[in-house]
């Protein structure tokens, strides 16, 4: 064991503040991992409020995580002392059913082991995320940062951005393809990053008129007010392929209706019921297809951040001092951040 | 025009009775055609009783048409006199689309034209169906019936088979494959017959124990009762494909968690709002789909009836006299016809 320093939610209100706890003793197969930067994903504020009633407390949120090898085990083979590495949304799988096996741990038969509120394989202890000066993490669960990219920008792409290349890439997304993307947050605008880098011709949809600058800026090559109807309308069954990465409720029909024949609609952010109805309709007439995904495995996860080297891509971030973290709460839950913040961690060993 | 015969409804609640009307004079592209025998597909007492609120009066249902050709136009070239020939749910298109150039006429941008209550694209006319002696169809929207089916067991292989047919051939099922047909009326049986001739594993979902002998029978590998918790639980991620041709609102949340990690859901009977609502983390959590299926375009249909005639599949009918129709509608609604009713059209004839 090894005492760490990092910040807690310790009950729904609390909010986060200071805490001492204990990380692992590495095991042969992990990397030790000085922390740099964490990215602070919308996801921590539903563990921190407790909003899908799974929460154990205390919880060290955190699932962006950018920093240097402190030390590794005897059995690790891909990492040595120094390298920059990242972790993302998970730390574990049973590592050998069909889906960890094709290197989509995620979709682990057992469940994949979250980097922060789940439960250890080995040892049952709840895992604690990034908000943190250290972690140490099993070799596999690991990925190398490329020197090319700034690290703190890079922190994001761990989980905003595999998020929304994986469903590009899976299916297939590619030059001359239209493309939308629904929503600008964290997620939004780096698939509108990722969709352009494969070629795309790529529309935002957006609530809001104030955004269609922003929107341009972020190399939209189009702009739709999804609450216009009759822009809605023109747009009707011209894409193919829509990431929707909105994680609120809302009405898929009407983007439904702006696929082609074939045309496909991948859900990233919405966790719920789909609300209101889904008219089956939408799909049987034009052949089209709903479909979700969930952050991506971690041969893509490498793959993403190399692609970001290649093709030069970072999130856009904001830099947050640790001790401002329940401000910056308050800010994303109006959308107030371009577009994801960064915890900066020498901040946190400075408190 | 050429005088006609057959059964039409004049209204929601007149029921079907002898009706004279004309059919169009035969153009250039056209094949007429001298009605052996038409299947009664549910939609067919949808559009009688106007569930949707779009038909139009008197309708002369029937879109599973098998007949003989009397006479061609000067342009037909694939078809001669004695010809024995299919017409399915379509007897126009745009023919210059997208989806038509593919073959897929069903998605043709500006909307196929139905075979019955259906508005003619070249004089605005309402189509009239099948429950008739003849009918006169542009050569494109005929297909050839291959000698070895039985033309009578054939007719329901234009709508229950090519629906289902379709999408196992679209999604790629394939040998060794595990799938489940939700539903086993016209539609799932055939669907039971296909994915069993394509060396799937098949499992039929249905919700009465009564129904498992007949299951077997049909050549399903496996039944799952799925009003049992106990067995929708033992089938929980195991099946790659389910077809799903129930053609009511009903909760699709315990099929989709019937399906592997990329496994696929197609809907091709259900055309309303689905409810109870769809969670999404039941698409997102296994990157599973959810998809729609209509028909088949025009080269599909001609190969589903060549498929048949090869693998030596056809529909399980009943066959029925026209003046009975009314009756055979009440049988319908209570499920009570395996699995297909078709009219023989000498009934017509002798009326």
């Amino acid at each position: 064991m090894a005492s760490a320093k990092g910040y807690a939610a310790q009950n729904e209100t609390s909010g986060l503040a200071p805490i001492s706890f204990d990380r692992r003793t590495p095991r042969p197969d992990d990397v030790s991992i000085e922390i740099d930067y964490c990215g602070v994903c919308h996801t921590d504020i539903h563990f921190v409020q407790n909003d899908w009633g799974v929460t154990e407390y205390p919880v060290v949120p955190g699932h962006e995580i950018i920093g240097r090898v402190t030390a590794v085990g005897s059995d690790v083979k891909n990492f040595k002392e120094g390298d920059v590495v990242g972790v993302g949304c998970m730390v574990d799988s049973c590592r050998s059913c069909k889906a960890c096996e094709a290197g989509l741990e995620q979709y682990c038969i057992e469940g994949m082991t979250a980097t922060y509120n789940g439960e250890d394989r080995h040892d049952g202890t709840i895992t604690f995320g990034g908000y943190s000066d250290k972690v140490v993490v099993s070799e596999r669960f690991v990925v190398k940062v490329p020197e090319k990219l700034d690290p703190a920008a890079a922190a994001p792409i761990l989980c905003a951005g595999i998020t929304t290349y994986s469903p590009l890439r899976h299916y297939g997304v590619k030059a001359g393809d239209k493309v939308g993307v629904i929503g600008m947050g964290g997620l939004g605008h780096m698939g509108v990053k990722f969709a352009k880098a494969l070629g795309a011709e790529v529309t935002i949809f957006t609530r809001s008129e104030s955004k269609v600058g922003e929107a341009k800026k972020q190399g939209a090559d189009h702009v739709v007010i999804s609450t216009d109807e009759s822009q809605m309308e023109a747009a009707a069954e011209s894409f193919d392929f829509m990431l929707d990465t909105v994680p609120v409720q809302h009405d898929l029909n009407p983007y439904l209706n702006c696929l082609k024949v074939d045309g496909t609609h991948v859900i990233v952010g919405l966790l719920e019921p789909v609300d209101p109805a889904l008219e089956a309709g939408n799909l049987v007439f034009k052949r089209r297809v709903l479909a979700g995904s969930l952050i991506g495995g971690m041969p893509e996860t490498q793959e993403v951040l190399d692609f970001c080297a290649e093709h030069d891509i970072s999130c856009d971030i904001e830099m947050l001092d640790m001790k401002n973290i329940n401000t910056a709460y308050e800010r994303m839950k109006k959308g107030d951040v371009k577009y994801r913040f960064v915890i900066d961690m020498k901040t946190l060993k400075d408190d």
